[in-house]
C-alpha cells in the first residue's frame, strides 16, 4: 500500500511538470511568457527593467514579473519544468550567470540561482539574440530548417545559427559574432576597438553617422526636418520614410550599408550552408522589402554558387516575442538533452 | 529448435560485424585502412589512383584495395561493420555520390552504391578534409574538444569543424569553405572566379606566384637556383629552404600569407568560438614554427577578446593517414546515430 501510494505520488508530480516560462530580459523592458505542454501561450507579464535601481532590485522584478505571469496563466510553481531566460551580453550558460551586462550596468548576475530557488524548477540561461533564433527555428520563420541562421542588424547586429537544431554556442559563453567579422582591413573603427568589424560598415550606428553627415550637406531634407544631425536620434523608422520621401543620398547609404550585410550573410553561408536565412530587427523591420531584396543579392553573389543555390531569405515572424519564446523552448531542448 | 538456430545466426552475424574499414581518395593515390571495434589498425593497402584510366577502373581499383586492406588484416567481408570513404569535390553525402571531382576527371561518382553493393555493409561518403579534421577529433591533436577547428593551407584552402562530436556539414553537401570567404574587397583573382577570397591571397598558389616574382627579381636566388620562376616548381619545401637560407623576401611572404590565413581563423573564431585551431597540410608541415606563430599572433589579435582567450593553436598529427582514420570514425558515428 505504501508502494503504490509513492508511484501515484511521483505519477502526478511527473505529470504536473508541464508548464515551460520564457524571459526576455532586456536594456528597458523584460518579458515573461507561460506556456503549457504544447507551448500554448498560457499568460504574459511585461514591466519595464529599472536597472538604473540595481542588480539586487532588478532579479527581485524578474522574480515578481514570472509571479505575475503564473498567476495569470494559472500555473502553479509546482508545474514549472523549467525557465529559460535570454539575456543580453558575455554569459557562462553552463553557471547561468552574465558576466557582464554593459547596457543594465549589473555584472555577475546570478541568475540561474535565484530563479533556481525562487521556482524550484531547472533554469537555462541564454543569450537574448540565440534564443530569439531559436525561437525562428522553434515557433516561426525557420521551421524545420537543417540550418537556420538568423541576422539581426540594428544598433549592433545580432547573429545565432541552429544547426541540427542545436544552437552554435561556445563551451562557455555564446559565439556567432558576426558584426565582429573583419569585412574591411583598415576600415573605420568599431565598437569593439577593431577596425573594419561587419558592425563598423553595417550597423544602424554606422548608417545614422553617414547620414546624419549627408543631412548636415543638405542632401535629407527629412532627416534633418526630423531628427537634426544628432545621430542618435537617426533610428531606422526616420531612414525608412526618408527612403520614401525620395532622398537618394540616404537610401544610397542604407542599401550600401544592406551589401555589406550580404557580405557577412556569405561568409556565414560559405561556412554553414544554411537552408535559411532569417533577416529581424530594427531595419529589417522599418524596410523589410529593401533589406531582403539587397541582402539576398549581394550574399548571394559572393558565396559559393553550391550553397547561394540551396537558401532561402526570409523575414523573422515572431517580433518582440522570439527571445523569450525561443528561450523556454531552448531551456525545454537543453532540459530533455540533460534528463 | 527452428527458432533457436536463427537466434544464433543473428547472434554471430551482430558479433561479427565489428571491423570498420576507412578510404582515402586521393587524386594521385588511394589508401584503405583497416580497424577492429576499437580503432586498432589491423591492415593498410595504397595504390595510385590512375583517375586519367577512366571512373569505372578507378571504382574497381577502390574495391580491389580494400579486398587487399581485408586480406592482410585477416577480416572478412561478412565482419565489416561499415566503410567511410574520404574525397575530393562536392558530392551529395545522404546519396553517397561524388557530384564532380575536377582533380580525379569524374562525375557522378556512385560511391556507396559501388561499396555496398561490393562489401555489402554500411557506406558513408564524407568530404576528405572534413574526414581529416574528424580524425584528429577522434584520434589526433583535437580530441576531447567542444568545437575544433581544422585549417589545411596547401594548393587551396581546406577546412573542417567538429562541433560537440559533430561534423559541421550542409544538409547535402559539405561546407566550411574557409577558403572562399571574402576578406579582402576587390582583391585578387580567386580559382572559384570571385576576387579577394582568403584561398586567393593565403594559398600555397597565392604564395607561390608573389615567390616566382620576387626570385625574378632577384631576391630568392635560393628558390631561382632550385625552381626557377615557374610557380608550379615553388612547392613549400622550397619555401622553407629559402627561408631558411635567409631569404627574407620570401620569408615576408609566406608570413603575410600566414597573417591572412589568421585573419580568416579569427572570422571562423568569431562564429564558432573553438577550443582547439588544428593547423595542417603542405605549408605548416613544411614550416610548422612560422605558421602557427603568425597564424596565432594575427588570428588572437583580430578575434574577439572571450574567443581569442580560450582557444589552443596546435600542429596536425595523424598526417597522411588523417583521412581514412576519420572517415572511418565518422562511419561509426553516422551508422550508429542511425541504428
Amino acid at each position: 500500500m505504501h508502494i503504490e501510494k509513492c508511484n501515484i505520488a511521483l505519477y502526478i508530480s511527473h505529470m504536473e511538470k508541464t508548464n515551460w516560462i520564457g524571459f526576455d530580459l532586456g536594456g528597458t523592458k523584460m518579458l515573461a511568457l507561460a506556456f503549457d505542454e504544447k507551448f500554448k501561450e498560457l499568460g504574459r507579464s511585461r514591466r519595464k527593467t529599472k536597472a538604473n535601481e540595481g542588480m539586487k532590485a532588478g532579479l527581485g522584478r524578474i522574480v515578481e514579473t514570472i509571479e505575475e505571469t503564473l498567476t495569470e496563466a494559472k500555473v502553479s510553481k509546482e508545474s514549472i519544468a523549467g525557465i529559460g531566460i535570454g539575456v543580453p551580453g558575455p554569459l557562462d550558460h553552463r553557471e547561468g550567470v552574465i558576466i557582464d551586462a554593459p547596457n543594465l550596468g549589473w555584472k555577475d548576475v546570478p541568475l540561474k540561482k535565484t530563479l533556481a530557488k525562487a521556482f524550484e524548477c531547472d533554469v537555462v540561461v541564454v543569450n537574448d539574440v540565440d534564443a530569439g533564433v531559436y525561437g525562428e527555428y522553434s515557433f516561426g520563420a525557420a521551421q524545420g530548417a537543417h540550418c537556420a541562421l538568423g541576422v539581426f542588424p540594428g544598433t549592433g547586429i545580432g547573429a545565432g545559427c541552429v544547426y541540427r537544431g542545436q544552437l552554435i554556442q561556445g563551451s562557455v559563453n555564446s559565439c556567432m559574432e558576426l558584426g565582429h567579422i573583419p569585412v574591411l582591413p583598415e576600415g573605420p573603427i568599431c565598437g569593439c576597438g577593431k577596425r573594419g568589424c561587419l558592425e563598423a560598415v553595417a550597423s544602424r550606428l554606422a548608417i545614422s553617422a553617414a547620414v546624419a553627415a549627408e543631412a548636415f550637406r543638405g542632401h535629407g531634407p527629412t532627416i534633418l526636418r526630423e531628427c537634426g544631425t544628432d545621430i542618435s536620434n537617426i533610428r531606422s523608422k526616420a531612414l525608412a520614410q526618408s527612403i520614401a520621401a525620395g532622398e537618394k543620398a540616404v537610401e544610397d547609404i542604407v542599401r550600401q550599408a544592406a551589401r555589406w550585410l550580404g557580405r557577412g550573410v556569405a561568409t556565414a553561408m560559405n561556412l554553414f550552408a544554411p537552408d535559411i536565412v532569417v533577416l529581424g530587427g530594427g531595419l529589417v523591420e522599418a524596410m523589410p522589402e529593401l533589406y531582403i531584396e539587397e541582402v539576398k543579392k549581394s550574399a548571394t553573389a559572393i558565396a559559393m554558387p553550391a550553397y547561394a543555390g540551396m537558401v532561402r531569405f526570409t523575414k523573422a515572424k515572431l517580433g518582440d516575442d522570439a527571445t523569450a519564446m525561443g528561450a523556454a523552448a531552448w531551456a525545454r531542448a537543453e532540459v530533455r538533452s540533460v534528463s
